[in-house]
């Protein structure tokens, strides 16, 4: 599992920035590649990074935003382009899907694979399957914005090869069994249970994306626990009356439901084009100060989510 | 009057070229810059040019495929952040207001500037004014496709400073009524006409911009003369009958028309991702083998179009 920035910008693409996508590469787990929101040109920065269009099969929009939506026409005609593509699945706000089929229809893009759109309309599990959930909450920005929480279905303990070697219990096809949590008869007769020799659960992994929102009650709660959340930044720290004003957040508001919330590590999104090099790490140094365990998130950055538990 | 190519890529973006877009820079002439055609992430590649989007009075798309429109409600979201505004001209063909209205509102864009469609549908003089005429016509491409020449009227011959000297008129304001054309009465009593003193009318530029067709007869009525063709060139010069079947050009097919019509300079634009580095090379050199005068498009590229006449 890992993230990587497509887009860290605000409102308009910067040189230093381009408007907001986030790619989620479950290629380990399920060799398939889900984006967050598609602004203008995120098929440009894609072709600067290993990402093949085909593994992408999920998208998730947060809301209509021009910054968040008008790369995604483009985006779905090319990988068109790409042989062999799959069905893809659009979650998103009420418009998106006339918007996106608007655009497809005049621009006569004929798409090689089928398109399922699902409108987004309260707080909702909105994805259940192959070992994974997607909830989303609605937000509170000037337009509809829901924020998203995907959760990791808990794995298995790992065998405990050493206790088997105790048990002297030779390796063989019987280890397949007792990982799987089965019973199994040994040559003597004996039975035994896999189930006591599995190390604990493995806690499955959380990552929230908080796109464009007000500081709002919804937040804390699609973010509890998170190994990962990526929050919006729009403004600095001491600019929350302004913040407000637009319906955005403050660096310190990210990091406070961070540090409130048991989140692993905080990623500031969404960052303004009037933080330029310094200033925008500013807004991380004071977002520090909440919450140590914060990074002012770039284009093209990426991090790997290790299991919980696992070595870092 | 100048042009800058914005992208010179057909289809799809890649890493060396963008999808269509172009300026004509009419700085000097009217402090304004033209845009023909706005593929996706345009108003990225014009970040990285000198071109302000205030100075973008008029963009002109010749056909509705994404490559040539997707970038446009990015660009026109992005010119309403900037102060002071004017309204802008879309001339294009049926379907794409429909597409750039969809898109502004499902995002809630509030421009900040009037926006006026005028809809292509023929062949026809869509634009006279300020000492320009643009006339279209219809190509043939798998969709309503126009092809634009842009003609700079004619302006008045210099003023013959030596002659004027010969006949001993003093320099003074009547030099700028000479220059008009106008009659004056000198000091002696004569009366002079400035028609006499001026050198030949010198004739406008003519600049004609061919994007995505077949080869077709109005291709040539566009071209007359033109002191700058830009044209699409998406096969190499033995792949007419796939041009054909695809409803695109060949580099030999731009060259033939450059070299039959009194064309000053013809610029292969729309390449395909398939000719990179030096096969895009070949394409130049094919073409030059028919029209000498033939320059490869690439991204960025900046010419200046000088006065006929006048020194290059
Ligand atoms: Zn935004
Ligand atoms: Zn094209």
């Amino acid at each position: 599992m890992e993230i990587q920035f497509l887009g860290t910008g605000a409102g308009q693409p910067s040189k230093q920035r381009n408007v907001a996508s986030l790619a989620l590469k479950l290629l380990d787990e399920l060799n398939e590649i889900w984006l967050f929101d598609v602004g203008e040109a995120t098929q440009h920065q894609i072709l600067r990074t290993n990402i093949r269009l085909r593994k992408v099969t999920k998208i998730f929009v947060s809301h209509n935003h021009g910054d968040h939506i008008f790369g995604l026409p483009g985006l779905l005609a090319t990988r068109s382009f790409q042989g062999d593509v799959g069905p893809i699945t659009i979650y998103g706000p009420a418009g998106l899907e006339q918007y996106v089929r608007t655009a497809l229809k005049v621009s006569k893009t004929k798409v090689s694979y089928p398109i399922k759109f699902i409108e987004l309309t309260g707080d909702a599990l909105i994805y259940k399957g192959q070992g994974f959930k997607v909830y989303t909450k609605k937000l509170d920005h000037r337009v509809a914005s829901y924020g998203f929480r995907v959760e990791e279905e808990s794995r298995p303990g790992e065998l405990l090869v050493d206790k088997l070697a105790q048990y002297h219990i030779p390796n063989g096809p019987i280890y397949g069994k007792l990982k799987a949590g089965e019973k199994v008869e040994l040559e003597d007769g004996n039975i035994i249970d896999g189930k006591d020799f599995l190390g604990p659960e493995r806690p499955g992994r959380i990552v929230s994306i908080i796109y464009d929102t007000r500081s709002t009650p919804a937040i804390a709660e699609l973010s509890k626990n998170a190994d990962v959340l990526v929050h919006e930044s729009t403004f600095g720290g001491n600019e929350a009356k302004l913040a407000y004003s637009y319906y955005h957040s403050t660096c310190v508001q990210a990091a406070t439901v961070a540090r409130d919330n048991g989140v692993g590590m905080l990623y500031l999104d969404h960052i303004s084009a009037r933080y330029l090099g310094n200033d925008a790490k500013k807004l991380e140094r004071q977002a520090q100060k909440v919450f140590e365990n914060t990074r002012l998130a770039n284009d093209f950055d990426y991090m790997v989510i290790p299991m919980k538990g696992s070595e870092k």
